[in-house]
């Protein structure tokens, strides 16, 4: 089909009549769809029921060290977890804190200790006049979120098809010492699905920033969300890769199994250097005397080991696949070539983002919803919930089923075409 | 027998010579023996391990409000949870919130919060240049870690056996704006297992601090602890008291299951007014999206209910009782009337507190430690670890059996009239 904006008036008008009518049918359906939240379905649930019966009354409840994972202690986490996590987070097991049920308490925990405590010995930033942090955008409005709350000025950074624009990341953390972080979500990135290419991630781990207390906030979130068994994206681990640049320090990994095992009782963990281990442990040790072990031997009883994980992994792409191949194939069809908007196909995460024409999301996410469309608020995918171009809508195929979805994406596209045209007749 | 201030030299001589002797005995025996820490121990612990089999696979794992307990969601706690977690605090449904796995957490996350954005829109505590806390002493190390940590200077309140004295806690904060909080275990207190009359209640209820964004940090740790079926403390409820009192914003109230199921996988709340349970909701929806929902189930369906609840502390009452009385027999028999020391024998909680003579109490831990028996560190219980007059210790029975109990009572029991001794010896 032709692109919109080669149409004439009247071959838009027209176009319109036909969408209108086709959107009142919709609607005369009273449906009510939700494509606005990342969160697993029942079906993805299930299978980490068995989970609930790893451990009973009868199970030997001593991990591996000798310790009753019943009881006080252990403030980092079992060594057996450990073990699983730091595999997850390809590190060593040396490299590896454990937390409680969820990454992101330990994001904000971590901003929350570095504006009272600093970062190894430096000024706390709640005493510094102005801290600010780099936000590759669109993003995850829960890291925005986190750093709003602390009063953090935020700076959008445009993720390119290779992740955030380096140049831009380079130049800005070298110039102004008041950046003291940037918000990361390395592979099949909230909401695009994009993975940082190797040159990406070697230039992160080269950064030379102003601030000694700059840190990389590195949200592995979908370190093994695979949608496909053999086109995966695979990217170069920064631990490392700062350790051979001689920035050993630069980086808090994050990690956690809430959508691997079951979110909100899920296990979390950071991977950072041996420095940054004590500075977290310095913390954490006034914080609480231990996270919850019986959840950590859990873990560890239901996957065995990382083989255990990647299988399990599978069958949670066996789930999601058709779901994103749903949406997919509805924007394909409906909507390639019309020049009204672009979407990348991700191959792993939770999101497909598109990119409306600039100015239409936040009526097209208004529009689905007048046909009982729930989609993320338009703007949420950016700092402050502003998109300045208002061209970003998240979608999240994970919750509804294929065929609920595949309505939805008609409502969608439907909702794109209308609002676009109306965009277009008025220029 | 004779008060040891009234023996002569040559009689507390010849005493020592006797201590010694039997001190080399017990030394030979190359012991290793631990009343540090408030632990459950093992036989405990084995109460709850039923509480591994009440969820399987097979269970309803949705909430009785529909939630999916798998899946993210309720910031705030499940319902059932919130109705058991309520009714141990003794508060209605409607003034409590669920949290993780640790009180101490909760009550850490608070005092940073205070620090970083302040209390119901105050200044941040981190904005002031002074922040103080009053801490009733001895009390609890780990409350006053958190302070201490937090650069809040800490004035020692002295308690007394209705509570703390009431008369300089209401002076102090109706005279300086700067004095924030204040630490308090209202029931079987940690160490000394005072709960707080009446009175004292009702003055901390009627309290007119000079800072507006004071608050009591009523940490209700042993609410449920009774060593006794039949003479049991009660203390009044706080909450109540100071909604009578025009104050209802003036308390936060901690309690967790952690010495009632499984330490460090038990299920904590706080239980506060309206509108101090709208400011702690303001910062938890940024830093997480819930707790584990799973485990406030668990614990749901295996108390089912207060009854339930209390019914489980009469066992574990079962096996504290014996370990509490195995010390105070030895206490008793032998320090009766030399006045080197006294102690409270308590009706609940974890610690029995002694006092020794002044300038005694870090003497006495060494002195016991050189015959294998491991003490609470002296001053542990006092800010900043300085006990002024140096004769707090804190003994806790709960970890090892009855018989070690015996042995490690003896243990102390000579190292306290050894170092008497030799303390009048000097004076």
């Amino acid at each position: 089909m032709k692109p919109y904006n080669q149409l004439s008036k009247e071959e838009l008008l027209a176009a319109k009549t036909d969408l209108e009518a086709k959107f009142k049918e919709i609607q005369a359906k009273n449906l009510h769809l939700d494509m606005s939240r990342g969160k697993p379905a029942a079906a993805q649930l299930n299978l980490s029921n068995g989970m609930m019966d790893v451990l009973t009354s009868h199970s030997d409840l001593v991990g591996e060290e000798g310790v009753d994972c019943r009881n006080y202690g252990v403030l980092d986490g079992i060594v057996e977890a450990k073990r699983l996590l730091a595999d997850m987070s390809e590190v060593t097991i040396d490299k590896v804190i454990i937390y409680g049920n969820s990454s992101l308490n330990v994001m904000f925990d971590t901003v929350s200790r570095c504006m009272t405590h600093g970062v190894c010995g430096s000024t706390p930033w709640g005493k510094l006049d102005k801290v600010k942090f780099l936000c590759p955008v669109p993003g995850y409005d829960r890291h925005f979120g986190i750093t709003e709350y602390f009063g953090i000025e935020m700076i959008n950074v445009p993720m390119l098809p290779t992740g955030p624009d380096m140049d831009m990341v380079e130049k800005l953390v070298s110039e102004d010492e008041a950046i003291k972080g940037i918000w990361c979500v390395p592979k099949y990135s909230n909401p695009q699905g994009i993975s940082y290419s190797d040159d990406t991630v070697r230039r992160f781990a080269r950064l030379k920033p102003a601030a000694k207390d700059f840190r990389i906030f590195w949200d592995n979130a979908y370190s093994i969300h695979h949608l496909y068994d053999n086109d995966q994206d695979v990217i170069l681990e920064l631990l490392e890769e700062c350790e051979k640049a001689g920035n050993p320090d630069l980086v808090y990994k994050f990690i956690s199994t809430s959508k691997v095992s079951f979110p909100g009782s899920g296990v979390a963990a950071v991977a950072t250097s041996p420095n940054n281990l004590a500075d977290f442990k310095k913390h954490m040790k006034f914080q609480t005397i231990g996270h919850d072990k019986l959840n950590q031997l859990r873990h560890v009883h239901f996957f065995k080991d990382m083989e255990g994980m990647h299988a399990h992994m599978r069958k949670h792409a066996e789930i999601l696949r058709p779901k994103f191949e749903a949406v997919l194939q509805v924007l394909d069809r409906e909507l390639s070539g019309l020049e009204i908007g672009s979407w990348i196909a991700p191959k792993g995460g939770y999101f497909i983002s598109f990119e409306a024409l600039n100015g239409c999301a936040k009526a097209i996410v208004a529009k689905a919803a007048e046909a009982g469309l729930i989609m993320t608020g338009a703007g949420a995918t950016y700092p402050y919930g502003k998109d300045p171009q208002d061209s970003n809508i998240r979608i999240a195929p994970s919750y509804p089923t294929p065929e609920e979805l595949a309505v939805a994406a008609e409502i969608f596209v439907t909702s794109v075409k209308l609002v676009s045209i109306d965009t277009l007749l008025a220029r």
